[in-house]
């Protein structure tokens, strides 16, 4: 969007009000986070009973809310991005390949051993992981569905040529979030251009309700698990200033009469268990889907919560990601697949969805201490243009 | 919805999870209110100019928006209140009827000078409304659309049988407000009562969209006006919590592509102006409707604000209200319009509509100084039950 633009950036006051209708247009389509001071708690709100005498003298209350405190917006840019849509499409057509891709790396046990064991070795994180997913494997799988809400980044290669290439820059296949507050950008943008009278670039802003299509693939798993009182357990952290991305995908799923019940890996600890099926409960609730918006980063897990993980991956409920999946998604794993002829072992007989998924592949290099991470360095050195570095660990998930 | 629901409020543990529930819904849907501490701005902001080096070597920057601060939740009902849907057809069917009345009032001068003429004796900020009146007048109206978007008050009177009836406690002609926040609770109240499984209850709720009904009238006046390039002015008050509710009629306007400028009394001082034809220009800006949302009350006028008002009741944009609509939703004139036979000489020949409104007359009563205010007082004292007291000044209007 900086092409013909750049004078709009000069002006200040005009930006200044642009961004005004901006945040509060945010504001009033949920695109909210939780402040960082208040981040275990939308408000500091109390119940207000409100009592108002009837005609007949009695009294009648309701509960009325107040609130003190106070939530603010999403960071969010001020104008939309422009993709062009070729590679829209392209991403649109490459996301199935991906999934399979998932799916295929977290059902081949021997591959993810070999890939993993030099990882293991060094990163207590990962080795937890891989620890749990051996003893599950060896006590026999509870539950055949497994669901994978994956998210695929992506930055545009500028080829010498001059035309754009897309690139991803890693799958997240545990607690992938921003589906929910993504929803609600759209109008956002829409509006700033509107309000610049640029109806028609306003027109050409995609809608876009990832919130739905998650909260269908959560209401699939439900389904497929086939006990119409179970809920939803959303493993949740304590501190969340990103609750508002979650509660998008609850509220689509209460609209489906599917309940959602919110719980930390410590209450699983105090409040969880397996009956003899392995069916897992909450309070004595029957939980049919386990939803991780926790547990990506080692910082979340003390010895409690992994022994809390572990007993969620031994239940017979539709982990969404299992730990296999998680695993799957580490840069190690997604390193390995752009190896030379790795993707034909994977996804044997399939070489379109091959081509498509390589075509994508932007290289990834281990940094590891030896051989193999010194030649990727001193290759980064001498060619720097080649490289896209995040500051991610192993682990996988955003936020 | 108190019958079969009080075990409800006895519940302090779910009731506490209900409201959480109900907040983080409320705030996503955008049931917002400015803070009290913050009420000029919707965050503490700033612009971050992000820079982002592209492939080529130079640096791409946008703005990215950052708040500190922050926006609470309106008030609210954890649960709807039910309305007998006889009594709700009935406000329906009678909202027409009140803005014929409050339309034959407004053109009706010498009723309002008659009616009010012990008020202007008494009550400065009346007497300051019904000389612009009169200098309006005197002048010759310069346009003769007018837009009035009022909003009835109602409670529920329980007859001696038990029955309920439906008794106005107030019409407003200025700023009626929260439309805007009105479309959105719906949404929270289905989910509180979807939460407590309540589905049939919560499918029961009807959907409610003001905010869009009165952008549609404002967009009816300002096709009428007829300038393809003319803008809305809203009138709006520095300290404004309430702007969400603004924003939500503002919002539906730009989808129609008719933009709004939000401009105060002193701006309009400072840069508004009448061209020989009295056409009203905002910073060099046509103006076709100017839309009240300040102005209801005396603290709302500075000599200099009264200046700025009469230049907008000079002008040919179309006024919502002008200001005789406004004079007419003071309280005097609804006491007025309660006397036997007043209805009758206001709408000749509408017998139907008459006893429609008079149906939902609850009585008036004069507590000016002198007989009629005795009178009346003595009588509430007597039988306190036939009054409803709400705490308002003459002005009408609401927030």
């Amino acid at each position: 969007m900086a092409t013909g633009w750049g004078s709009l950036l000069q002006d200040e006051q005009q930006l200044e009000e642009l961004a005004r209708q901006a945040v509060d247009r945010a504001l009033a389509e949920g695109v909210l986070l939780r402040t960082s001071q208040e981040p275990s708690s939308s408000d500091v709100s109390f119940i207000l009973m409100h009592r108002i005498p009837s005609v007949n003298g009695s009294q009648f209350s309701f509960p009325l809310l107040m609130a003190i405190l106070v939530v603010s917006y999403a960071p969010f840019t001020l104008f939309p991005s422009l993709v062009p849509s070729a590679l829209l499409e392209q991403a649109y057509a490459v996301q199935m390949d991906f999934n399979l891709l998932v799916d295929a790396v977290s059902q081949n046990a021997a591959f993810l051993e070999q890939t993993l064991s030099s990882t293991i070795k060094r990163d207590n994180f990962t080795a937890h992981l891989f620890d749990i997913h051996k003893q599950v494997l060896k006590e026999g799988i509870a539950q055949t569905v497994f669901l994978g809400l994956n998210r695929s980044d992506y930055m545009f290669q500028r080829n010498a040529d001059g035309s754009a290439a897309l690139k991803q820059i890693e799958i997240n296949t545990i607690s992938a979030s921003f589906g929910g507050l993504a929803s609600r950008t759209p109008a956002v943008h829409r509006h700033v251009l509107n309000v610049l009278g640029k109806t028609k670039e306003a027109a050409k802003i995609l809608s876009n309700n990832p919130s739905k299509g998650l909260a269908m693939g959560i209401a699939k798993a439900w389904e497929l698990y086939g006990s119409a009182n179970a809920r939803v357990l959303l493993i949740a952290q304590e501190k969340e200033r990103n609750i508002f991305d979650q509660r998008a995908i609850e509220n689509e799923l209460l609209a489906r009469n599917i309940h959602v019940i919110r719980r930390k890996f410590e209450d699983v600890s105090e409040k969880g268990s397996l009956d003899q099926d392995r069916r897992l409960f909450m309070d004595d609730q029957e939980v049919a889907v386990v939803y991780f918006r926790d547990g990506y980063m080692p910082s979340h897990y003390s010895l409690q919560n992994w022994g809390a993980r572990l007993l969620l991956e031994r239940s017979c409920a539709v982990k969404c990601p299992d730990i296999a999946t998680q695993l799957a998604g580490t840069k190690k794993v997604q390193q390995e697949l752009s190896r030379s002829g790795m993707l034909e072992v994977l996804l044997p007989g399939q070489p379109e969805a091959v081509a498509r998924l390589r075509a994508t592949f932007a290289g990834l290099y281990s940094l590891d201490m030896g051989e193999e991470g010194d030649q990727a360095i001193t290759e980064a050195i001498a060619a720097p243009s080649c490289f896209v570095l995040k500051p991610q660990r192993e682990g996988g998930g955003m936020y």
